[in-house]
């Protein structure tokens, strides 16, 4: 029989636990809504036991929102460390869920998570340098160089990029607590909200200008990410990226800053191929929890 | 006795060559200067076939100026390809010596080949993810992600980075024949001559306000290095570094863009031991060239 892992999607605002096995097939889902991590934890913990009692699980995984320590030579490994949901602040999740089960427990950033979900069975299959971008509630980034996982000093923050801003066409002062307008808090869900007053970024119809300008602010970022990693393949979720033109509104910005700078067919021909949504469309983030849970069972020192 | 390795740093203006050891010293460098590839290489070929009738070197190593193919499963890696240098666009520069020498040869760009010097023996020893960039006629980024060089579609060209422009503090449209007003466009060294009418930046006094804005706008390339890649130091060097105050009024810009977002020590409290200088002063290149030889000869799945 395959072997099942757990999966913890934990989000700012909702856990998903689910379980899957390593076809990527995820089964029996649940939504935990966030408070505390003392209401919250022990939902995660007797979910997970509950079916662990009737069929053993391998490994879990956590894919956490941030920031976090990813460090596994740290001290701090596995908290959630300077979060602004302040009773979050300095948690142990690891730790947490470690201290319930007796099995390997694999832990990485959300983002990265994800970015390892669509490495194992969505868009990113069989390449070693991508990046995963979620446009939603914030702009995250994770991903993969030469077939490692990015960490560093902490975790890519890639969301509060730098990105030209053109106050005369756009005069909005981004809604950034820390920058003001950095690629958050020109481009986030949010930011587009608040720009154009409205409750639902898809209550703009698709003709509005919000989304031209928007598709511009993402090419910006887009090039970096390019000029900086060469990345194989972006793959770009989110909330905000449901707007069903936006991607390809995004494709010809992209060739056009680039300005036939990197000559290579894959961007200069195949843009559409090269900028993508996830293959795992929603999905991203709980399988790659569960995509964690797997490379912490088999100990693999791939990405 | 130790392996003698050779290596070819390969720039755009002149190749320096010169032999040295896994120690890191140095030993018997030549600069032989760039025309056409049917007249440099035999002088590099020739150069290395009198050491090597009479001490065998173990390998060579190519840091070269690009774009460049690094992708060893390419049918054209080791190729300079879409290069302005028209006489070496397509050049195959690592077949070449390839053909001349019956050893391993070593091949990256240059500043891929200056970061892994300064893995080597510089100040990014002991480290795993770190960037060295090199702010001179062009701008240039190498370095490496969880032990691994990054490589990816291409490489990285983060020179070529977008980054904010305040037009009316600073109405100069930029060098860059692509992009304009992309980091190199606003911040390299013709760039600053250009803005300032200068022959030499150093001809600029240290007081004079084009080091403020040049600080500016390293700062703002510095912070998005930082929040993309999370690198655990930054090595800045070239021909506009040696400015004796720039590199200290970009620290605390680079703080202050950041505005506390990311809460680590490295960054808040040891900001100028954080972004440094070369340890290998001018020679990061040749000898980033001999550790691509070294790595090479080990066939080391290292970097």
């Amino acid at each position: 029989m395959s072997k099942l892992f757990g999966g913890i999607e934990a989000g700012g605002t909702k856990f998903i636990c689910a379980v899957g096995t390593a076809s990527g097939k995820i089964d029996n889902r649940v939504v935990i809504p966030v408070t505390t991590p003392d209401e919250t934890i022990p939902q995660v913990i007797e979910y997970f036991k509950n079916i662990h009692l009737k069929t053993p699980l391998s490994a879990l995984g956590i894919a956490a929102f941030g920031p976090v320590d990813p460090n596994p030579a740290s001290a701090r490994f596995g908290h959630i460390t300077s979060t602004l949901k302040l009773a979050w602040t300095n948690y142990n999740i690891l730790g947490a869920i470690k201290d319930a089960f007796d099995i390997p427990v694999g832990f990485d950033t959300d983002v990265n998570g994800a970015a390892l979900g669509e490495y194992r069975w969505g868009e990113a299959q069989g390449l070693n340098t991508f990046i995963y971008i979620t446009v939603g509630t914030g702009i995250g980034a994770g991903g993969m160089v030469s077939g490692k996982m990015i960490h560093g000093l902490i975790h890519p923050e890639m969301g509060h990029m730098h990105i030209p801003h053109d106050h005369k066409r756009d005069p909005f002062a981004g809604v950034c607590p820390f920058h003001g307008n950095c690629l958050e808090g020109l481009a986030s869900g949010p930011a587009i909200m608040k720009r154009w007053k409205v409750d639902s970024v898809l209550d703009l119809p698709d003709n509005h200008e919000a989304w031209e300008l928007e598709a511009g602010y993402l090419a910006s970022a887009l090039i970096n990410c390019i000029l900086m990693l060469s990345p194989q393949k972006i793959i770009i979720g989110g909330g905000v990226m449901k707007q069903p033109n936006l991607l390809s509104r995004v494709h010809p910005k992209v060739v056009d800053l680039l300005s036939g700078y990197i000559k290579h067919d894959t961007i200069l021909k195949n843009i559409d191929k090269y900028i993508v949504l996830p293959g795992l469309g929603l999905n991203s983030g709980i399988c790659g929890a569960i995509a964690l849970a797997e490379r912490e069972f088999k100990g693999s020192l791939i990405a």
